[in-house]
C-alpha cells in the first residue's frame, strides 16, 4: 500500500477518508506510548514503526515532532471527555454529576481505559518544569478540571444537595489531590492506595451533603 | 587534566578522593538534569557533556545507564534525608517531628533545592508504568515515606499529642495526597493550590491534636 499515491478516481473525499484513517490509527499508537513513556518519548520514528505507516505520512499529516505531542495530547483529553466527562454531565442533579465525574475517573483508571492511567495527571507531572506550548496547554486543562469540580459544588449548594458551609475549593482541591495519589498508586499495584483515594473522595462529597445524591430524573423533564 | 592517567606518587588515596570528587561532580549534575526531565532524560553522554567530564569515566566510576539512573536517585534520596528528614527527626516530641517533616517537604519544594521539586514524586510518576529496577526502587521509598508518617502519627497517639480516635492511615494517606498535588501545582506555578495544599495538610494534623505541638527539650534529658 502506498498512501502516497494518489488514489485511482483522484476524489479528494476518498483521500480525506484515508488521511482520517491514517490519523486516527497514529493517534491510537502515539496515545498509547505516550500514556505509560510519556509524551516526550513519542518520535515520530517511533511512532511510524510502531503504527506501520511512513515518516512522512506523519509529517505530512501532522508536522513536527511537538504537533505530534500537542495532537496525542488533544486525543487523550477526547478519549476521557467521551468515556467520563459526557456521560457524567448526562446525570439529572448537581451532585449526581459530581459523584459520576469522580467515580468515572477512577473506573477510567482502574479499568487502564488508557494503559498509564490518568492522562492529565501523568503530563503534569512530566511537564511540570518544562516551559512551553505543551505546559501551557496542560495547565489549561487542569485549570478547567478544577474549575468544573467547582462549578458542580456550587450547583450542589444551590440545589440544597450540599450544605451551604461547604467550601468549594477545598472540596475541589482534595478530590484532585486523591487523584493525583491514586494515579500513581493504581500503577504502582498499590492497590490499598488506590482505594483510600476513592473511598476518601466519595466520602468527603457525601459528608457534604444534605442526603444521599439523587439520580432526578424528573429533573431534565420539560 | 586527564582523570584516567595515573598520579605520579600512585597513591591509592589520592586516586580514591579524586574519584570520589568525580563521582560527586557527576551526581550533581544527573540530579538537576533528572529533577527536570526525569531519570529517562539522563545518557552518558549528556551528563559526561554537562558535567564537563570523559564518557569512560562515567562508566568506569558507574557502569552502565541504569546503574547512573540509581546512583541518581540514590543521590537525590540522601540530598532530600539530609535536608528534611535528619533535621526534622531531631525534633523532641513526635508531633513536632511530623510538623516538620511535613514543613520541610514543603519549603524544600518552594525553595527549589531541586529545580524538579520533589524527586521521589516526580519519579514515582515516571516510573508507575515501566516495571523494573527503578520501578521497585521507587516504591520502596514510597512505602518507607508512608511508614515514617504512620510511625510519628502513633507515636503521637501514644504520647498523647494526638486524639486516640486519630485513623493513622487515613492522616498518612491525605499528607502524601497533598504532597502529590502540590508538588505539580508548585512547578505548574499554581501557587494558590501549593499554599492550599500546605495549609490543608497543616490543618489536618493541628485538627487531629490534643493541644499545639511542643517542642518539648526537657524529653531529651537523660
Amino acid at each position: 500500500m502506498g498512501p502516497s499515491q494518489p488514489s485511482d478516481k483522484g476524489v479528494p473525499d476518498g483521500r480525506r477518508q484515508r488521511g482520517d484513517r491514517a490519523r486516527a490509527k497514529i493517534l491510537d499508537c502515539s496515545t498509547r506510548i505516550a500514556s505509560t513513556e510519556g509524551l516526550e518519548g513519542l518520535t515520530i520514528g517511533r511512532v511510524a514503526t510502531e503504527a506501520g505507516v511512513g515518516k512522512g505520512n506523519i509529517q505530512v499529516l501532522f508536522g513536527d515532532k511537538e504537533a505530534l505531542q500537542m495532537a496525542t495530547l488533544e486525543h487523550a483529553v477526547a478519549l476521557y471527555k467521551a468515556a467520563v466527562i459526557e456521560p457524567a454531565l448526562r446525570q439529572a442533579s448537581p451532585l449526581a454529576r459530581l459523584v459520576a465525574l469522580v467515580d468515572g475517573w477512577y473506573a477510567f483508571v482502574e479499568k487502564r481505559t488508557l494503559p498509564g492511567g490518568c492522562f492529565l495527571n501523568a503530563t503534569s507531572s512530566e511537564y511540570r518544569a518544562r516551559p512551553g506550548r505543551i505546559h501551557d496547554r496542560v495547565r489549561g486543562y487542569r485549570n478547567g478540571t478544577r474549575a468544573r469540580f467547582r462549578e458542580l459544588i456550587e450547583e450542589a449548594k444551590e440545589a440544597g444537595e450540599l450544605g451551604r458551609d461547604v467550601d468549594a475549593s477545598a472540596l475541589s482541591f482534595d478530590l484532585v489531590a486523591h487523584q493525583a495519589a491514586a494515579n500513581v498508586a493504581a500503577l504502582m499495584g498499590d492497590r490499598e492506595e488506590f482505594a483510600f483515594a476513592k473511598r476518601a473522595s466519595r466520602d468527603r462529597i457525601l459528608g457534604a451533603a444534605t442526603a444521599a445524591p439523587r439520580s432526578n430524573t424528573d429533573a431534565t423533564r420539560g
